[in-house]
């Protein structure tokens, strides 16, 4: 429970760091793409959210008798996951028209351009993706440790 | 928590139908912009989770004893509030993109041009964000049912 914890803090912290640094820029038929993370407000909405569950984290790990939180770190544990996974899904979304773009809106593919932003990008998405997993998993983990899950409702 | 299940399928079959009804085409710098939503990979992706949701939910109302399930229910709930939730982010996320276009990209907005279109996927996204919220509360009352959330863990 711990090592999953410890594992989502990293790979939070790693997908911000990640996603902050990443910037390129290019000239593309005279107009200048200059490719950062805060020019994509989902990518911000991206480190926004890592920023809360390394925070959540954080705080989950100083804090020294959980059980007087009573489930409500349960529920916490649920709102981080589903935030985690709401931002991988945006991320990917956005990245896959930053990859291939899309014909029929008219929306151009930029990577080709800016390769090392959308490096930066898919390196900062598997790392959420890691956290979310890990989260996804702290959720299974404490809603067993409460029940059996596999265990006849009474 | 019938209620809710019941809330849940009809906000996704009307996700469903209001979001493969739209289409809208327009002509824009002699480019043709036809507006589908098969068109838009994160919309199938949206279709296909709202498709999986409505099913699990109808297969759950005609499952006459959930008891012997077990926990796997909420095991399974869990995993369909995450699909929904995934899907609406990645969705808002495009949706921003078609309404606002991001300059530092190249892209440009698409709603000027085929509002029907946006209307419509709008209308898809409410109906989706209260399936996902209706599922959160079934996982949230399923997590209540099963021990006191307020209480202190023992």
């Amino acid at each position: 429970m711990l090592l999953l914890r410890l594992i989502a803090l990293g790979a939070s912290v790693c997908a911000i760091v990640v996603m902050v640094t990443s910037h390129d820029s290019a000239q593309v038929f005279g107009m200048s793409i200059s490719a950062k993370y805060s020019n994509i407000p989902t990518f911000k909405y991206f480190v926004l959210v890592n920023a809360i569950a390394s925070g959540y984290t954080l705080i989950l790990l100083f804090i020294p008798s959980k059980n007087s939180c009573g489930h409500m770190i349960l529920v916490l544990d649920l709102v981080v996951a589903l935030l985690l996974d709401s931002s991988i899904s945006a991320c990917v979304a956005i990245g896959l028209v930053g990859k291939k773009g899309n014909t029929h809106a008219g929306w151009l593919p930029i990577c080709g351009q800016v390769p090392k932003f959308c490096d930066h990008v898919t390196g900062a998405i598997a790392a959420g993706f890691i956290a979310a997993i890990a989260y996804f998993l702290v959720v299974l983990y404490s809603l067993h440790s409460v029940m059996n899950l596999f265990a006849p409702r009474a």
